[in-house]
């Protein structure tokens, strides 16, 4: 079987031609540099979704290794985010081994979602969040997230509840409590992570020192924990604790295990309750959809800001849900594209998706033989790498534009930052978006009407009525008879025009709303004409109000027959000719008027 | 004080200006007539909202009295309908007194929802109930109102549930428990309501036999029921009850309470639960919106059938919003505008809406001294009654111009019509308006494009998109962007004008997106050209791009620039004119292109 015929089944494949030396020399110094970062990114992130810190390091290798087999673009990296632990942390807080178990379940479920959402070409509902929602989503869960840090870095114990609100008042209540050594070690930490930026032309001049400063800053996480773990080594060989640490990690590869579809919820006095499939959908909810959606608009993201338009969404989605599917099977909790280790990855000079199989081999070697040694990560260091990380979601330039030139844009950016502040992410994202789409309806049900007094060449004076819209539709109708009637009232009773020349559809009501004005204008003896419809306009008219209407197609025949109306006008026969012609009607007239284009024809 | 300023308070008063003896007439005829049909609907309605009869006519003499005080049109009829009793009924199973409790409550809560909306001018909601899915929503409403009847039309007693599927189950299994007698009196009542028509030219020609017969046919409903409790007195005189009959009627005018904020739902063994005011919302939820929406949605149809455009919504609104919260405090039951009664009043030459004052007079006549005759009312009369009443909602005639011209417009209707059967009506109706409004949104983020290859006047090839929506908003960016990717594979590198003469309005996210497409076409060397955009939409671009873009305000200038692009580009400066030209690089350059507007400018 030649690369061609295996490119058929595994599109990965396609890497493997003219894989050469120098490519697999890159990949390997990418992807051991992205493993540097997901490391204590992932012990820290699984810490976020209320796991032991090895579930974040099960969810680092098997996206790596999915995506190189089917993803399209090199720079990607899949693995656990900020975003997605902080959502799963809402379901990992009923005690015993249910907290694995629903984040596991949650990962499967969502690998099962965005293969759905993949085979019903349901990826365009990320369409659906404007930039305006998508930054005040992001803005809240940053802020939420560095307060849920904040406990930890100031070595804060307990405290109720996890809002925002909630873990803004434990942290001054207790604030008092904060221990030193850990707010030390943390702040230090974040200013440190802080100072050493990765140089903007790293990718470029790539001189030897250069290369060093590089490959600091971009593994600075990894270097911080080294560090610091190793003070709190030297202080615990010594017998002292200043800082709160991780604790014991579970050392070894996880197994491959089916997804729990049940799970046990401890009670009162050591009995527990078994909670089976359905239950756990039921805890899980809404987040079985919004976990996907989110994960693939971070996806769609990264590879549009590094792929261009050349990526398959389909295969992309592909790759992502089996790194979901396939993960969960080996206790990942919820993965998508990591927007931080796809920007290192991008500036290692990755060459191929190979480059995540690199990070995947680290991460299961790291299991094996570096876990007796994470137990001595201060907590807050790995706060510090989490706030670090979130720190430039929070977004805020948005607002000068839209302030200067389009106030109402701001709404739903500020319904989603607030209520995700408040109620939660998950409905504060769906608010905003909810915000958005009435914002479209509301275009569509007011449109902007002009009405102005023209006269033809030959002195004919008419109202013209313009709506600035291409979609004349249900909830579109009181509103421009209304705007009518008005036109009316200033002008008096002349012909009316109604231009269609940019209205691409009527719909069915928007019709018969026409056929019933044109009934009310017709007692009061005013012509109705319509200017320019579509031949799709025509024909829902003609269907729909089974008379024939004054049509005129462009301004010449609009001329005509305004001048044939004002003559039968002044001959006292207005009425005849205007009044609806019903087609078993019309052959009683004497002289229909020729240029009026009867919509029947 | 004279009328003038008496108007100012209680806008009724104008009707008295000029009020003649002859007005005065027609409105006590039109009054009394509808009357006449107002009073067995009542008791039929009363019964179809699971409550005791008298409660139909507690809730049809406070309309009448408010929309004569406040009302702008002279044909309406505010009272009890079968739509709004339909919904009531979902809330008066529980038993006891709570039927009625609920029943009043809702009632109203309607009225002050109703005021809610006058003030904060919601009445336009509506406008997004679409024709398709108010056919859809009434036809499947007759046909519940109609099963549900068809149990007393046949007198079959019991049965579970109250659902169209369960009703129609009841019904086939009972079907060997029919009475006869019952059965044919109430077929017989059908046929003989529908047997008689209103004549057509019933308010025309106006004959001695003309009047009788037109009389005759208004007032069939009260004179069936007149002549079916006759039947029924006669057989009870003589010891014999071939009818299920109506029960006891309470008789006497209803005192004046305020709404129950409480009530007792019966427990089992003679317990009662008290219920308070939280508890009767959320049993009443959604309905508590619902009813009041649905109430309007009848009261405009029926001001826009009879009243044109000459009616004042808000005023329209807050008498039936003070209709049903007087009413309340009167025992009544939701009511709005009847359609069928409305039409009634028009046909018997009403003059003014005073003739509703003479129908409420009637009512509490009726109450006074008529309720000890009602108890010999068949109930398979009163069905006959109602479906004879509800049969003439299910329409069909929508389909077909649906079907030939837009089938996708069936789809909201259809929603509609089948979930109202199956989940029930107030749901149905939200689905069907979601359906609706999926689509208003699904046209503007896949606007029709078109991609066309057209050359200038001078022999320069480009690609024109036109997308022909009046919006470019968020959900539509991936979609244009998609669109103008494919037409570059199709045609070659050349340059591409994006179309905005009718494009009205760009968001943030599109002008963003247009950015992005720009710094793409830039790494391939296509320049990309916008058409004829709008000052808005050039003040969204210049403001969230922060670099000049080519524009062409029309086709000359259009010609000019790509003239100009394509001899850069052959002098291999091309580069250096289509770069992203931020301000103060702008400066670095030697020549722009004098034709390029600037954004900036």
């Amino acid at each position: 079987m030649g690369l061609t015929q295996a490119e058929k089944v595994i599109p990965g494949v396609r890497w493997l031609r003219g894989y050469s030396a120098r490519f697999a020399v890159a990949d390997l110094i990418a992807g051991i540099t992205v493993g540097l970062t997901v490391l204590p990114q992932g012990l820290a992130y699984a810490t976020l979704a209320g796991l032991e810190p090895q579930y974040g390091l099960y969810s680092a290798f098997v996206g790596g290794l999915m995506y190189a087999l089917i993803g399209g673009c090199r720079e990607v990296t899949i693995g656990p985010t900020a975003l997605l632990a902080l959502m799963t942390s809402r379901h990992t807080g009923h005690g015993g081994e249910s907290g694995p178990h629903f984040a596991i379940l949650l990962c499967f479920l969502s690998g099962i979602v965005e293969l759905a959402m993949a085979v019903l070409r349901l990826g365009a509902l990320v369409d659906l969040i404007s930039l305006p929602v998508t930054v005040g989503f992001t803005s809240a869960t940053a802020l939420i997230i560095g307060a849920s840090q904040l406990k930890a870095l100031l070595g804060i114990r307990g405290g109720s509840g996890s809002g925002f609100a909630e873990t803004i008042k434990t942290v001054i209540e207790k604030f008092g409590e904060a221990r030193v050594s850990d707010s030390v070690l943390g702040f230090a930490s974040i200013a440190k992570l802080k100072d050493i930026k990765t140089p903007a032309d790293a990718s470029k001049g790539r001189k030897t020192f250069g290369v060093a400063l590089w490959l600091f800053a971009t593994a600075r996480n990894a270097l911080l924990v080294l560090v610091t773990s190793s003070i709190a080594f030297y202080y615990d060989s010594k017998g002292e604790r200043p800082f709160i640490l991780t604790g014991t990690v579970k050392s070894g590869i996880p197994g491959f295990h089916v997804p729990p579809f049940s799970t046990q919820l401890p009670g009162p006095n050591n009995t527990s309750t078994e909670v089976g499939f359905v239950g756990m959908v039921s805890e899980l909810g809404i987040n079985i959809a919004l976990v996907p959606v989110i994960a693939v608009l971070g996806n769609v993201a990264i590879s549009k800001a590094f792929g261009g338009s050349g990526i398959n969404p389909t295969k992309e989605l592909v790759a992502l849900s089996l790194s979901n599917i396939v993960g969960s099977f080996f206790s990942s909790i919820p993965v998508t594209g990591s927007f931080s280790r796809s920007a290192v990855n991008h500036a290692s000079g990755v060459k191929t998706p190979i480059g995540g199989i690199y990070t995947g081999a680290l991460v299961l070697l790291a299991l094996g033989l570096l876990t007796p040694y994470f137990q001595f990560i201060p907590k807050a260091a790995l706060s510090a790498v989490i706030i670090s990380a979130v720190i430039f979601m929070i977004e805020y330039e948005v607002i000068r534009p839209l302030w200067k030139c389009n106030k109402r844009e701001l709404i739903p950016g500020a319904v989603t930052f607030v209520l995700s502040l408040i109620i939660g992410v998950e409905l504060g994202l769906l608010a905003g978006v909810l915000a958005d789409l009435a914002f479209v309806v509301y275009r569509t049900a007011r449109p902007h009407i002009s009405a102005e007094l023209e006269t033809t060449s030959s002195e004919v004076p008419f109202i013209i009525i313009r709506p600035r819209h291409s979609l004349l539709y249900f909830p579109a109708v009181e509103w421009v008879r209304n705007g009518i009637s008005k036109a009316i009232k200033s002008h008096g009773n002349i012909p009316v025009v109604l231009d269609c020349r940019t209205v691409n559809e009527f719909d069915y009501t928007a019709a018969t709303g026409l056929g019933a004005l044109r009934k009310e204008l017709d007692t009061k003896k005013i012509p109705l004409v319509v200017l320019g419809p579509s031949n799709e306009v025509r024909k829902m008219l003609r269907e729909t109000l089974k008379s024939s209407l004054l049509v005129a197609s462009n301004e010449e025949e609009l001329d005509a027959v305004l001048l044939e109306l004002s003559c039968e006008s002044r001959k006292g026969e207005l009425r005849e000719v205007v009044l609806p012609l019903l087609p078993q009607v019309s052959t009683e007239q004497e002289s229909p008027p020729t240029t009026a284009v009867d919509i029947e024809e």
